[in-house]
């Protein structure tokens, strides 16, 4: 069965980065599946990188390989490292995008081994000359142990903070998607015992809903999203347009 | 021969959806091979979507299966739907995106068979949770039969019509391609027996070139565009851009 | 083992042309792999077509068919093309986009046999109706002479030169990528000899860093680029917002 490796990175498509990674992988395994999550990421967003990773890699089957390539400090101290959990492994810069990953990590290598890097490697494009041939070289069943030493810790990436304070919850919109939906750091679990008012921008939703088409055409709804967090939408429109909302805009919970 | 499940929606790429889909698809079935035709549909457009599934679906071999999810109505009453015709199947939501298929339809299946979807699954995000296992189950050769009961009809697009008015045909605008040509629901075969002008937004077209490059740089022409409707468009440059021009703008043309 | 075929075009992904050119090459040989290296070229920019490719091609295994389309052309007297080397096929418009292939040719064919044409083949979609299927026979093992005729020349790019006057050196920057680094047309070995300053729209540059991360946040940098030529960047920014700079724009070397 041919193995899978999946590419996420903020790389966009106007130009050659993601072709020179997918050359360079299937140079060295050309009967590997290689398959894009994403390169639209936000360029050097962790956060959008660490969710978007734990929204997917899950659903893949044991074994595939995914690497993650969001990486603003390309070329710095930070290390390139690979984690292996039961059913994955995962490829990339050690700066908090793995720190999402909802299973135990079983290793974490430090990259080290230029045995397995592209011949020189340059230090400002890793993904295709350090994490597209290890990926690659793991796909054929190289050991994990043959790329590195082991490390004890990993970056954490700091997400912001649901707060607390009396009888109100302050969460924030950690994301935007395609349809403009505003996805928040709060969980369901948060407002388990029920609540008043969300409010974000001035506007105030009383209830939770199950489904958009509930809701009338053009008006506000929170809602439980697919990811798992409180979302706030608008149907069949763009909740970000329509409240001129971006990442980091406060949403406030009266419990 | 690995089975075809190609993917047409309106999901972007700047989150997780597409990798999902994908992971989702893969898990079930890891041989099938996943053909992205797009993900950046412009969000809800159903005509856009029905139009671009109809210039590919017949260019894929026999077999292969066609996800399709432009879903405005997601978690609605409108009902997820398989089409069976004498070469392809077809996977998404019956809100018209498949009306435009251009061939004999065999067999059309409500899907109601839960076995076959993600267990739990959500109420916004049918494409991961039910479309995709229903193609992966159908690209492992799970019989059509199996996944749902048969539907006598199929909700139907409204696309706008052209109208002829004495000497006057009024078409439209319907899509915008990247080039900024303008596709309109115009058909060669409506000026058959000749035309006098084609005109649009004041601007007149006297002939219908062959090609782009008979007509001088950054001049507006007429051609039968590669989906078998009429376009306008700019010689090395943007007609939407030149003429200001946007889906359901008017286009007359004197007969 | 499967043949690899990469796609490096200006489509876009907004409608229909990427769909049908993979339908079309999975027609003819289901079982080839298709690899997206881009879709999002700037439409007609034959330069960044070429620089793409030549920052591409050579990562990919031995027999990999390269297909590239960018083509304002389609339907003039440009030529189907189809370019061996020792290593690849090339298969696109002979507009100059091949011009940057770094290594001897070995065949050019003038792709005239329509036997391996679309029937019929529209004057506007070549993409789909030739080099398409071209590529999916070439995949398939059909012989290079049977595409047509030998060329003895090729179109050739013109890339803007670096100009040499007293201790001057005046380059331009050709290429903007997605985080918004200036990629000029001057290569590392032009002041191999050193130099005292950089200079773009009014701001100074003294040194030539090895890395983004070695430069304070938010301030400019020189270096040499994964693609081997002089980039001007930000650590963690744009340098294409910071410095208001686009293709085109002049960058001044005082050696």
């Amino acid at each position: 069965m041919a193995k899978i490796i999946t590419l996420t990175t903020d790389f966009g498509e106007k130009d050659y980065s993601v072709g020179a990674v997918k050359g360079v992988i299937l140079s060295i395994n050309p009967e590997v599946k290689i398959i894009d999550i994403t390169h639209q990421l936000q360029p050097f967003d962790l956060i959008s990188a660490a969710f978007t990773l734990k929204n997917v890699y899950s659903y893949f089957p044991a074994g595939t390989i995914h690497l993650v390539v969001v990486d603003p400090g390309v070329g710095s101290k930070r290390k390139p490292i690979l984690i292996q959990t039961e059913k994955y492994v995962f490829v990339g810069p050690d700066n908090g995008i793995f720190s999402r990953i909802g299973e135990p990590i079983k290793k974490r290598i430090h990259l080290t081994n230029s045995k397995y890097f592209l011949n020189p490697f340059s230090s400002t494009f890793h993904a295709r000359d350090i994490f597209a041939p290890v990926a690659a070289y793991l796909s054929l069943g190289v050991k994990i142990d043959e790329f590195g030493k082991p490390l004890k810790k990993l970056v954490s990436l700091e997400i912001p903070k649901i707060q607390f304070r009396e009888n109100k919850l302050t969460g924030e919109i950690i994301r935007v998607d395609n349809f403009g939906n505003l996805i928040t750091n709060i969980q369901p679990e948060n407002v388990k015992k029920g609540f008043r008012t969300i409010k974000i921008k001035g506007k105030k939703i009383l209830s939770i809903s199950r489904t958009f088409s509930n809701t009338p055409e053009g008006k506000i709804l929170a809602y439980r999203g697919s990811a798992g967090f409180l979302e706030i939408g608008v149907n069949q429109g763009s909740a970000a347009k329509k409240l001129k909302a971006k990442i980091g805009e406060k949403v406030e919970i009266t419990l």
